[in-house]
């Protein structure tokens, strides 16, 4: 299940050698941050390499990676880019406070909604005084797809006000921030449609919240099955574009299975002017701003994976290849 | 500090007998209610009476008058339409759900501010993806002006999600929801200036919301001294219209004091459209919409104050007349 053949003990003993680099493209910050956490300046050394960036780095001839630290919490570009994935190569991630601030992301969409927030702006804008409904969470159901880390930060946002919460994983299993969790159920064919069981829980959502990661059995994976499956709920993509079939998300704004979207992410990124997507009625674009990785957090993240080998342990940000996050 | 010379012990013995009656605007589910908790039909029976609405009844010759339940929160309309109030009559109000409710919509727009929901609202309708900062509450501080069941219940909500709450009160105390509650101190004159230790509080604040009741202590105190010592907070009105001198807000916004505003009430409702309230600069009208009181509210605090009284004890909803609240 780990980064297959990076064995722990192995890499931290190389660690006291290891050539660290950094991309250059990253701040000056970024990269005294990694130098104060290994102790010598990047670059710097003879042994094998350990690199810290968005993407695979470019080795030397005859020059071995030990460790490849990425600066996003979404790998799948990273993996896609170097297939298959050398299995002697350590790959973390960094997620930072990536959940929580995706968390109050949901959260601020879900009470804008509640609060009818959107209504309240026009009809200020025609200067018209008029009392409009305000809801209370109370309850209402939401239904989070993907449970890992961003999954849990968002239902734990979302139960604190109030909101029921049931997480949707490959594993199910008791989990902070939701009130109950049912498996994902992997369809067969892309935009299949969902399990007896999480149909059921779609039905009774209010909001459906993508946290999927960008894997080959989620692409497509939210489609015209699981999207007929709502009963007027808004769907809220904070995961990754390709893992939703645009066209069927047409097509259930147009039915009425999907009641709004609110979109972080879309397949093409950016939506140029003429993209089909700034048509989607009852649609927010909200333009991949939902869960920025800040440079704290790459070098918080590097800090404790470093740490972890050291101690001769896998980090806990770890990247499974094989699973794709 | 309870109503004047109402005595809970004598009430409670009388209630037996009383005339209960039900406004006649209300809806017939509040009659019903009613009737269900008095055990008996409203109107009958020979008794003082006990009256649920949001007026003062009109008293037939020589009829005594034993209790008002009100069906609104804020009691000022009420106690001002019968000054002085009739030292012997109990006064209780209906609270319900309002400090939750008002809580959230308090909640909804400050996250709102933080994810920039209006400006990806506005993006979204020029066809453009341009990412927006997004920000955690993480630490940012909110003062409450007001910190009775509507302002706790403010607190409340906005710690669960890292914001830093300062309670302001006029006898300061620890309270729930509030890492710290400083004295009102109210000042000699409407708009005069906050004590030194509110200012500094105020200076450091991202929002400031009210929720102070309407009493002669309260009318405009909300002015421009109070103001004065923001820093571009965001100030939110949930309270009344009436405490805030519109003007002196006016001037603050120009100067840049405030930040932004958003409003629920305002001194003169329904705000008609040449209403100078709509030019306020970066500011939102939300028409009197954060805490509506549903008519379960009503049944449900008139029950438990029935139950009090029926036991000898004062209704923790009873209105210190004294106080206006």
């Amino acid at each position: 299940m780990t980064t297959a053949g990076a064995d722990p003990l192995r890499i931290g003993h190389e660690l006291n050698g290891a050539v660290v680099t950094v991309d250059p493209a990253l701040p000056d910050r970024v990269r005294e941050g990694v130098e104060q956490i290994v102790g010598r300046p990047v670059g710097t050394g003879r042994g094998p390499r350990v690199h810290i960036g968005p993407h695979f780095p470019e080795l030397a001839e005859g020059e071995r990676l030990l460790w490849v630290h990425s600066t996003n919490a979404g790998v799948d570009a990273l993996l896609k880019a170097r297939t298959p994935w050398p299995r002697e190569v350590l790959l973390t991630r960094t997620v930072g406070r990536m959940g929580e601030r995706i968390g109050q992301y949901v959260l601020a969409w879900v009470l804008a909604e509640l609060q009818n927030v959107p209504a309240f702006l026009e009809q200020h804008a025609r200067r018209t005084w008029h009392g409009l409904p305000t809801e209370l969470a109370d309850g209402a159901v939401a239904v989070v797809l993907g449970a890992g880390r961003i999954g849990t930060a968002i239902g734990t946002a979302l139960q604190q006000c109030g909101v029921h919460t049931v997480g949707v994983a490959r594993s199910p299993r008791e989990m902070p921030g939701f009130d109950s969790v049912v498996p994902l159920g992997v369809p067969e064919k892309p935009g299949g449609g969902p399990s007896r069981e999480l149909a059921d829980v779609l039905a009774k959502a209010r909001w459906v919240v993508n946290a999927l990661p960008l894997t080959p059995q989620t692409s497509g994976l939210v489609g015209a099955g699981l999207l007929g499956a709502l009963r007027g709920a808004t769907f809220l993509n904070v995961g990754r574009g390709e893992t939703v079939l645009t066209d069927a998300l047409a097509r259930a704004l147009d039915e009425g299975t999907v009641g709004h979207a609110v979109l972080d992410v879309l397949p093409e990124e950016p939506a140029a002017p003429a993209d089909p997507a700034w048509d989607l009625p009852r649609t927010t674009l909200t333009c991949h701003s939902a869960g920025p990785t800040t440079h704290e957090d790459v070098t918080a993240d590097f800090r404790a994976a470093w740490q972890a080998l050291r101690a001769g342990e896998l980090p806990t940000l770890t990247v499974r290849v094989s699973a794709g996050y």
